[in-house]
């Protein structure tokens, strides 16, 4: 029911970002990138997550020149994130990595952007122009909004890659502000042809930083806007990675694992559908493929979510009615309810 | 910048939904409602979390004869859940609550229906038309899609109280599925004057249940459609009215606490933020007032949105520069972090 912008895509190592390939999670390591085990570790952790690109901060030659290292020892594609100095740009894609982003707050001439792309070009590395509320650069207008100071920024260093024939380009506008993020995009999505990279920045811890991301990305996947995603949290990485999914997965825009629908319980629950919920969650995290299982506490809405779901149980007193494929395949004891609903989860 | 669609209000207790009033959070208790006093302490508790209105399940006449005793230890507005039977409805309203939700799906007789109206307006308590999709109406259309059916749905019954001249209306359209949802309450926006009561059913337990909340609920605040939320988890209900505060909070729609600004972290972070964050949220749960505080990891973005907050850090390596409504005011050394922050935090 979503209609995607359409978008030019650009490839990453082997993944293509925009155009019909599905919406790519994307993280971050937050090791010292100097620390090429460290880094290396993280990685592969993101890529048991799901994660399918990774970038990682070069704020130094060292940490430049630890990426090719760094690229040996994984299979995700790598980008280098870029601010202040272009030659760690120019040094990152002699060491090999997939993708840049460049920050137009943060460098600002214009030759030393344009040499970055003449070089990516060369190695056909695609460049994400990644613009921030916090970074802006020091041209923003101040009788201007932040949502289009920051779609000028955009199109200026856009017009800058452009100007040297370069065109693996994405783009990104994020800001902590959601209604201001939502209102850059959508104003951008219609004057450019590349994927854009969308995300809610510095949005905090997971409490919090989930539910504003989760707002902010998840109505721009909505508005079919977004070819690739990063929920920023300050957390583990992994956990950026599984609330993108879930986004994604609540938007019926990517499959990720199992969905599991469960009711809030209320006055009429009659077993302990939160214990219940809880336990089948647990288990369901060794499960890869992507079923809809059902954990419903009464009558009023279990059979329908039951009958709906993959596997269901819909609960009364002390029991449940196992439904399975929309049949109802049994009636179950409380204490049986986990055992038989995951029998029949690996089942299938 | 957000433009909310115009409804016309109705009062609850003493809590207005619809028109120009705040986004009302409510939620649900979870207790067995002939249990009294479990009742009346988790309306406290949610209460006590922002909760403004709280709905209890009615399965029978037990429950339903504790409400009188209920409502007289509670102060916040009490909604009664009616499914299958409108003596319970009736039953409810001689009890003295507030409202009434009603489920089409499990109440079809027209005649029982407009008799629970006639006795509401009496006493003008408001109604709740409360579709779900795991509970449609035999008369739902096969050959329609959800959206339309719910919509069909709620119009019906809208008719049914209209026809004795009963209009203190709210509406929700509530499936698990997203976009349904989506669709189904933009389609009855436009018409229908009635505030429209928003979530997303059975969500699930809190790590997916909240995302797909803040996704369905945010798409549809965003859009302006909305009057009352709620979040439905698989949990205590104040998690609930904690993530339905995150949600307005992220939209610019409503205060009700501090917001946390804090970066992801990152292979450039040289304190640790993820620790300090950790403790300056918990720090912050003691804090009533609507700040904006700020905890950033470097210098890309750290300046900037530590200036932009009410109280900000940018940390650099082993300290870090404070900033206090917008001016710098010093530089703190890492051990001092949290107890400096959080001084300047109490100051306001």
């Amino acid at each position: 029911m979503i209609s995607r912008r359409n978008s030019k895509p650009v490839h990453i190592g082997g993944v293509t970002v925009g155009g019909d390939a599905p919406i790519v999670v994307q993280s971050m390591t937050k090791t010292d990138t100097r620390d090429v085990r460290a880094t290396v570790r993280q990685i592969k952790e993101l890529e048991e997550c799901g994660c399918e690109l990774v970038r990682l901060a070069v704020p130094d030659d060292e940490a430049a020149q630890a990426l090719a290292r760094i690229k040996q020892g994984v299979s995700l594609p790598i980008i280098a994130d870029i601010h202040f100095d272009h030659r760690l740009a120019l040094q990152s894609l002699e060491a090999g990595v997939d993708g840049l982003r460049l920050n137009p707050g943060n460098i600002a001439d214009p030759e030393k952007i344009k040499q970055v792309a003449m070089a990516a070009k060369e190695r056909h590395v695609p460049i994400r122009i990644g613009v921030n509320a916090g970074s802006m650069p020091k041209t923003a207008d101040p009788n201007l909004g932040l949502a289009d100071n920051m779609v000028n920024a955009a199109l200026k260093e856009i017009g800058l890659l452009e100007s040297v024939d370069f065109d693996l380009i994405k783009v990104s506008l994020k800001a902590f502000d959601v209604p201001a993020t939502i209102e850059a995009y959508r104003s951008l999505a219609e004057k450019i042809p590349y994927p854009l990279h969308i995300g809610i920045t510095e949005a905090g811890p997971p409490r919090t930083g989930i539910i504003r991301s989760a707002v902010g990305i998840g109505a721009l996947l909505w508005l079919g806007i977004g070819d690739t995603i990063r929920v920023s949290l300050t957390a583990h990485p992994g956990e950026e990675v599984i609330a993108g999914y879930e986004i994604l997965k609540s938007l019926n825009l990517r499959q990720h694992g199992p969905v599991l629908v469960s009711c809030p319980t209320c006055g009429r629950t009659e077993v302990d559908v939160v214990r219940l919920v809880g336990e089948v969650e647990e288990q369901l995290v060794k499960i890869d493929k992507p079923l809809k299982v059902a954990v419903m506490g009464c009558v009023v809405n279990g059979p329908g979510e039951a009958r709906d779901a993959d596997v269901g149980i819909a609960c009364g007193k002390g029991k449940g009615v196992l439904f399975k494929k929309g049949e109802k395949v049994g009636v179950v004891d409380e204490k049986d309810l986990l055992s038989v609903l995951m029998r029949e989860v690996e089942k299938l």
